[in-house]
């Protein structure tokens, strides 16, 4: 049975949305301490609109781009109507604050937030996540991430949080190379409350049978509420100490040439798999803040191999594939043999 | 009713799509001058393989990638299945020759070939095309582009050209910013030789119409095969000229600088709109080969105008909306007095 959202639902969402918006801009301008943000209001024809915010050329950020929109329409696209069958015929509402930031130094990771609100009809769900793409990682940056996203999770509810990262590792994979964008973070969507929090295609899912092993559990609109308010707010407190510890180091052309290629795969997940970007292009977006996440400047080598062993190899060897940061043994000693822990 | 192929239709259409490969690799290395075709071969584990050749910073390409597969396969993804419902629960057989230039200078465009051969139980079929993607055009070129292919179409049938131009310019459309890929060139695809040779979506195309207005044309397997011949020939005699004239004017940063942005749009395409890279990565094929399309530098820059009656400015208000490049007087006049005719 179809839960009721709370009262006020659309202005809830919207203004918690907005506000979260406004919130992470303030942290980012001032990590960066030099970059402002402009500002930029957009209608769109068919019902509502949005404010994005572009940062361009900062001291950390190449670019840094956050948007909020909330919007309307007459029905909603195939892709959706397939997961959510009850929305079809129904005139919907949907409003989103998303973010993505390439940072200049390749030791600071590029990462995305989203977190998105939706009704049609009878229904109405809740989706988000944040997910952290490093070129050079660290395995305490990843930790760091990891943990901050948990511990917003775990105030909601103690199990969510081993359904949400596995999703996030299974949303974020590029299965035409056969790797995660990167190391992972959170991922849920269509929470509406009810039965198995896992929504996502079931074949070989590790979110499905860690949500089967859960069971139902049972959220209230106010839960998903929070659970997007408490990520939110993770972000920043996930992202400002690594951008703290990374900005110092001094990179070389050749990393910075690693760091465009490897741009390159998020231009390919964006465009080819990423369901936000093909619901946007799909409902007629404002096709400029959708792309917003593509990166400033990237770079595409046919037959591109890094050397064995090396920095760059470890990057596709293990910190694009699915693992346990926290508590595999073997990863930690060998992040901690080749000076990739701290 | 389904027409025949040749007898040895698999290895003629083969033998055909080498050879092109093989006249290309060695017409470009002769306009190049210093660059060299690295080739790979490579065999797909479902059945068949492939040829790549790719050129690295040349002195006129900055990546040249010219690409022959043969391959088999036991089902045809659900995307073709709608179009040709016959080849359902069939074995597949496919063969082509794809090539993407991308040249330093930003006056010497993109541009991009394919000429395939499809078999799948009863049904087979050719498809293929050329397409040209300025990014500081010439009307001469443009013409010329247009006019050896539309001569090469007309040795097979008088009227087809006046199909395949406009379907070009509706197959590289970008919807979601409105512009097309660039000039055009020609498009075909799903010719059995059986009844109007256009194949794609109907609404508001002017390819249907024209299509409409011919009527029926019997195209016999040998016919088709000459087309892809013909077009395929076509090709260095329709850009090599482009290049020799185009390669000694010198170029700015800024222009540079605007060519990568508008590789940012080819990116775009390829990856978001373009069947046959789906194709190929709805078909697990050879990811490196597929995606040797994309650009090795390209730009995104959040909400970039170029100034009103700029060159840059040119191309999205004339150079990326479909034309009638060889009769339209006003574009011609236009052309002569901003000094971009020849």
């Amino acid at each position: 049975m179809l839960k009721s959202p709370a009262k006020h639902s659309r202005e809830k969402a919207k203004t918690l949305l907005l506000q979260l918006q406004e919130k992470i801009c303030e942290g980012l301008e001032n990590s960066d301490g030099k970059g402002k943000f402009q500002e930029e209001s957009w209608d769109r024809e068919e019902g509502g609109g949005g404010r994005s915010r572009v940062m361009k050329n900062g001291s950390i950020f190449e670019q840094a781009g956050v948007n909020f929109s909330e919007v309307q329409g007459k029905s909603l696209p195939q892709s959706i109507i397939s997961q959510r069958p009850e929305a079809k015929g129904h005139e919907w509402f949907a409003t989103g604050t998303s973010m993505v930031l390439h940072p200049k130094n390749p030791f600071i990771p590029t990462v995305h937030l989203n977190y998105r609100y939706f009704e049609a009809g009878p229904v109405w769900w809740f989706g988000g996540g944040a997910d952290l793409t490093p070129y050079y990682p660290y395995l305490s940056d990843v930790r760091h991430f990891h943990r901050e996203h948990q511990n917003a999770c775990e105030k909601v509810h103690k199990d969510i949080h081993k359904v949400f990262k596995p999703w996030c590792d299974e949303y974020f994979f590029l299965k035409h190379r056969n790797e995660s964008r990167g190391i992972g973070g959170i991922f849920y969507d269509y929470q509406d409350g009810s039965g198995n929090i896992y929504k996502g295609n079931k074949e070989n899912s590790k979110a499905y049978q860690a949500s089967k092993n859960i069971g139902a559990i049972n959220l209230s609109w106010d839960n998903l509420f929070s659970l997007a308010e408490n990520c939110g707010e993770a972000f920043l407190s996930s992202y400002q100490p690594i951008i703290e510890k990374r900005a110092k180091q001094e990179f070389t052309e050749k990393e910075r040439e690693f760091q465009l290629y490897r741009r390159g795969r998020y231009v390919e997940f964006n465009l080819v798999w990423d369901r936000g970007t093909i619901f946007g292009l799909q409902t007629n977006g404002r096709t400029e803040s959708i792309l917003m996440s593509l990166p400033p400047l990237a770079r595409w080598e046919y037959g591109f191999k890094a050397k064995e062993g090396s920095r760059e190899d470890f990057l596709t060897s293990i910190f694009t594939k699915a693992q346990d940061w926290e508590n595999d043994k073997n990863l930690e000693k060998f992040c901690l043999e080749n000076n990739i822990f701290d």
